[in-house]
């Protein structure tokens, strides 16, 4: 029988990364639990104040939905007009930066993190994730590290993209393929 | 180069859309986020009753599982012997009407509200969505504005229905499609 | 028109279906909700204590993240360093037995009940979910009814696993599909 080189996740050590001081992630954890996650407050206002006071960009006009989920606010950047729909997670163990007129549906998540699969140590690998201004990430549609989606690109519900949506095209599937493109009138 | 018209949500004017005074709203909201996302409220039969002061159509033996959101219980009907699964999630922006034998799996995902992603505005569209008597919605699945679940259909899990599914078939995928016949014996 | 046998959900009965007793079942119900979906307790320690005491084999070195969701402690077993990622949903109506050095991502669902559409009562279905070591479930990927990860398998992001994972494989889709090897170096 073949031999196989297997995991040990004993051996794991993800001590290289550092995405901020302790004590401002432990806060954060709560903030985002008590604030964000819970329900019980559905003000955008309040919750883009908390967002710049631990280091987020949000620009003019921007509405943040009840039940969302932001892994690192200093790691997050949201410019004008910009929409995070209710119950979205940005797991942004690496920086997000959204563009202006951007909307991200109910339940999407923006996915950070990786392993490497080929190592005994599974290693933890990270990515950044960029929206450019006028995207569209449909309801529980997944965004993979190191998407890139070109200006006006729209992920179709319960789709999965990684890599890079070509400008004012609109994608579905998992992989999420090209399916036509998008003439704004 | 191309030249594309852009999207500008400085300009999303939804107050055509009118879903119910905002004093009720605004009760429900806590209603659903306390009774009703809120696992600690297991019991179907106050889901029930709250669901109906708040004009909800509920028949006999409908079973309400934990963490359900409902978005408007004005505009949902539910007939007799229906389930609920846990998570379930009815953001019924429209009307959503659930026929008797019907099961909603865990997770499972009723979306009325879309875009119109060919306008600078990026107009709110919402659709209803119907399902006759038996439907099936596997577990995590989805289904879109205006969607028509002929009398015993059956979403697999984690799939996407739009349009109209024939009476007694079995979809999957995304979108979903006919894989084969429901045959009840 | 041909005539179809239809579903009757009152005549339902899954009084056959013990999975443990009355009370156990009502207090883990309580401990599942406050210690485990609650975000607001971080702690793993604490996690693996209470999954102990109501009946689950939890090995060395293991780790269970926030907003977790257990049915059933007593049907689940998870041996050394195997991770349960953030708002896994281990919906283990039936035993669940995951090995060494595995890893489920975020938002993983493991569903080990199902329902038999053939019949007019709609039977309760369970089945056991066995996850060999090393295996690696996406994020927001779903197991369902009697799937067996075989050692070192992965099933990507957002896809469907069913019947039996090949060792050393990659898999993806909805159903999920073998799309190469994985070898460890």
């Amino acid at each position: 029988m073949e031999q196989h080189k297997t995991t040990d996740l004993s051996k794991y050590n993800n001590s290289w990364y550092n995405p901020g001081g302790a004590i401002k992630r432990l806060v954060w954890y709560f903030i985002n639990v008590l604030f964000f996650i819970n329900p019980l407050n559905p003000s955008s206002a309040i919750k883009k104040i908390l967002l710049k006071l631990f280091g987020a960009k949000i620009g003019k006009g921007v509405t943040i939905k009840p039940g969302v989920n932001i892994k690192y606010p200093w790691k997050l950047s949201i410019d004008d007009h910009s929409w995070i729909g209710e119950n979205v997670w940005i797991d942004n163990l690496d920086q997000v930066t959204i563009g202006k007129n951007c909307c991200l549906s109910q339940g999407a998540l923006l996915l950070c993190g990786n392993h490497n699969y080929k190592k005994e140590t599974f290693d933890l690998m990270t990515g950044t994730i960029t929206l450019e201004d006028g995207v569209w990430v449909g309801a529980k549609s997944m965004l993979t590290p190191g998407t890139v989606c070109k200006t006006h690109s729209v992920i179709s519900v319960q789709s999965v993209a990684s890599g890079e949506l070509e400008a004012f095209s609109i994608y579905r599937g998992n992989p999420c393929m090209k399916i036509k493109s998008r003439i704004i009138q």
